[in-house]
């Protein structure tokens, strides 16, 4: 008998599944209403590093304090949903160092032409990681 | 001259492109902070349907309000980031009607074994759809 079940991810392998695909979603808010937009990411150090033309506005802290951002990324067969997704809730912030500006916008490409775009760095705290599999369930003999 | 643009969609073939696809993303609020779940869908008369173990969640209003959620479905290439996104903003409801209920059970089958779940309608109230594109500037013989 085959059964379908959500088996959670650690930490370290939800971001190792993380960093093997080039893209997710950033969920933050923008005028009060929930907002999400797909974006190309590198993990560096255990970080996300996004760049979007939103950056304000995802970063955009209401009280001073950093914005809260959950990022997503998922492979996930669209016909029998088999497949893994890794969700994290962090910190985000504008990327202002030269350096890390150089090195990021090198490996991340913009997705539009002679947009203006920022660069953010978002550091997890909350990790959650899962896998939906089929597994067969011994069946013995005896049951029907 | 190769350019990568950004076209907006119409709300109609947004809502037709989101038909095309079985699979999206809930965009909700969950203990004050930012919450994300894959979900599959179906479009019934321009509503979304989504069914989820996160039911509760999802439409818990925090001050007696319907609960503002985000949508999102995109079919981009993972390499060249060419393709579409739809994010829809709207209104979501537990679903009680109990013909509704058994009508959406049989379109959309559960994820997981033996998991309770909720049925839930989104009425889209913002909806922005944009692909995209490459496209071919025409250079003029005296241009550079």
């Amino acid at each position: 008998m085959n059964e379908r079940e959500l088996r959670r991810l650690s930490r370290e392998e939800s971001l190792r599944l993380l960093s093997d695909v080039a893209m997710g979603r950033v969920v933050f808010t923008m005028h009060a209403l929930p907002a999400i937009q797909p974006v190309n990411h590198v993990i560096d150090g255990g970080d996300i590093i996004i760049r979007t033309h939103l950056g304000a506005a995802i970063t955009m802290a209401v009280d001073g304090h950093d914005a809260v951002v959950a990022y997503e990324a998922d492979a996930i067969d669209p016909d029998d949903h088999l497949g893994w997704s890794v969700i994290i809730v962090g910190m985000a912030r504008l990327i202002h160092d030269e350096g890390d500006i150089t090195r990021y916008r090198r490996l991340l490409r913009p997705w539009v032409s002679g947009t203006t775009d920022h660069l953010i760095r978002i550091r997890p705290e909350l990790v959650t990681g899962s896998r939906l599999v089929i597994f067969s369930r011994a069946v013995g003999p005896k049951d029907p």
